[in-house]
């Protein structure tokens, strides 16, 4: 195999797959990149046989033998950054020797044959394929991925729930003591109900540009793949039964509170230097005009801050944990956060005022 | 104690003396700032017993009640970072409970009494005083405490050597593998030869501005104190007797090499991503008009880049840790540098082309 490339392309498609290169795997060529030569194309590929993410790259490229070989990722991408912004020309020899030249500069690298690189999952028909506006894809993760646990022993909780059903894309995360909810509408498919892992949605978001054209969803029987740009990106899915959410997101709240994000979120995270203790509970007062926010660490001390708000029904008193508050108006986005709330003992709800389509339910701490 | 202040202001002077502030300390006071009011001023304090470092504030600054109390370091400075650009109130009453006050934000924290805070060193007459330029000084330091070792098996080399004879200035790092010497003229003043710890250097790297005021710089028996702007910042020495480094930096060479910096600051980084053996070690092979830089790792390849440099001597080859020679690069602060070499067993040195105040000896790596 020889090719011929510009420094910054091969750069910019080797960071889009590099998320997918195994990290402690027992199957050494999973540590490499595959490069083969399909038509005019370059193909890239990375995969850690759980998330496969595939590049193909037809710009700036010339390729003057085509063939296959698999190299050492970290490595390869590090020398690449590192080279001048000029021509590369990578030579593969019989003996699976990478000879790399840029400028002055000469690497020669040992590669792996592509016989050893494991086969990519045949897939068969799919069973429901809708295309979604990318920079709205990129919002719905945003918007619920932080809420999933990052405890392994509730496999099906470290996923991101995706519901296709009366062309509505629904997607759901909570680790059990909050939850995230957003839907939007699609095009005509079949239904759905799948658990996506994050690691395959966290490479999306870094990936989906804001721009306006569409992602291309397929959903196979134990996996899930998204089409845009130059990029394939494939990923196992979670297998379990996912918790019933639709009782949590329906509850019905007869308290409202409407109050200035910047401020509440500046206000919670100072409160919140004083709320260390295991639960990181902060209290919320809520009275005619205003709320008031108070943590108390003992032997440490106690902080307090009062922030205006547009409230007027009955006081009532709420905890919650600092970090669940501070999570969802990171990531609401619009410049007033509603506030529904029951009573001390039942969950609250956060969304943007009057907004139906995003909803995150908080449990409270006991106080 | 009652003062209030300027949120910027009490932070800007927090930030100074924060790295001095115990952190794997046995007594708790000394995690604490030491907050006092001296006439019109108020002073903060941190010591970790080894780095004490005092701030005097003076201007808005109004003291309301004189006193003294400390605080919990990391929090109280956690705090004032959030709080609004506006004035807060600090208040302490008789049982050590600190309230900061700022708009509608109120945080009650517990103090410990003065009382408990460690007596700093009572400093005897210095046996050395001068004054060195800011600017001068925070140079000096930079190209020197790089080389020191990281090992505290042989504690005097994790310190700088501060010389001070004949109105001259001296500073020496090393680590026993690489040595960085600089000097610069001052003012009369006594001789003296002692070992200064890096903590206290990297926190005068810090806040040394470079502008055209001086440091006073005294020396006591087992201290050195260093005073700049509103700041007194003191550390004990280390004891023991230095190596001798006069032989070494005045090794003779036959051989030099004059190269773009920039350009061989990059080829040594290119390179060595192939020096990945434990003495990460290039090969740099001078000849006529070039130098040719090699790095091979069993097993996983090799990278050469070819530099043209100022050379007419002999060909020679020699090698060195590629870290060692990335180190002094990106310190020495000239377009070209200067390489003098003898033999493939004998130490390098690199300069400034023609400067004689500031040079490094890197021992080679023997192939």
């Amino acid at each position: 195999m020889k090719i011929s490339c510009k420094k910054n392309e091969l750069l910019d498609n080797l960071q889009k797959i590099e998320g997918a290169v195994g990290v402690k795997t027992t199957l050494p060529v999973l540590n490499n990149f595959l490069i083969e030569t399909i038509e005019n194309k370059l193909h890239l590929t990375a995969t850690d046989l759980e998330l496969t993410i595939k590049c193909s790259v037809s710009e700036n490229i010339n390729i003057i033998d085509g063939g296959a070989i698999t190299i050492p990722a970290k490595k390869f991408i590090d020398i690449v950054r590192e080279l001048p912004d000029s021509d590369i020309t990578i030579d593969v020899n019989e003996k699976n020797n990478i000879t790399v030249k840029c400028e002055k500069i000469i690497y020669k690298i040992m590669g792996l044959p592509k016989s050893e690189y494991p086969p990519l999952l045949e897939q068969k028909k799919e069973t429901v394929n809708f295309k979604v506006n990318k920079a709205l894809l990129k919002e719905m993760i945003k918007k619920t991925i932080f809420a999933v646990s990052l405890d392994d022993t509730r496999k099906i909780l470290t996923g991101v729930l995706l519901v296709v059903e009366n062309n509505e894309m629904k997607m759901v995360g909570t680790d059990g003591h909050r939850l995230a909810f957003i839907k939007s509408a699609v095009g005509k498919t079949e239904n759905t109900k799948i658990i996506i892992p994050t690691k395959v949605l966290n490479e999306l978001q870094k990936f989906l540009k804001e721009d306006e054209d569409n992602v291309e969803v397929l959903v196979y029987e134990n996996q899930i793949t998204f089409k845009f740009d130059n990029l394939v990106i494939t990923s196992r899915l979670i297998d379990g039964q996912y918790p019933s959410y639709e009782q949590i997101i329906n509850r019905i709240f007869d308290k409202k509170v409407k109050v200035n994000t910047e401020i509440l979120t500046k206000a919670v995270k100072r409160v919140s230097l004083l709320a260390i203790d295991k639960a990181s509970a902060i209290k919320i007062k809520a009275s005619e005009g205003k709320l008031l926010i108070n943590a108390t660490t003992a032997d440490v001390g106690e902080a307090e801050e009062e922030v205006a708000a547009d409230y007027k029904g009955e006081e009532m008193t709420i905890a919650f944990n600092a970090k669940y508050v501070a999570d969802v108006l990171k990531v609401v986005g619009t410049e007033e956060v509603e506030i529904q709330l029951r009573d001390t003992m039942s969950a609250g709800l956060v969304r943007a005022p009057g907004a139906e389509n995003y909803l995150y339910i908080i449990m409270p701490v006991r106080i």
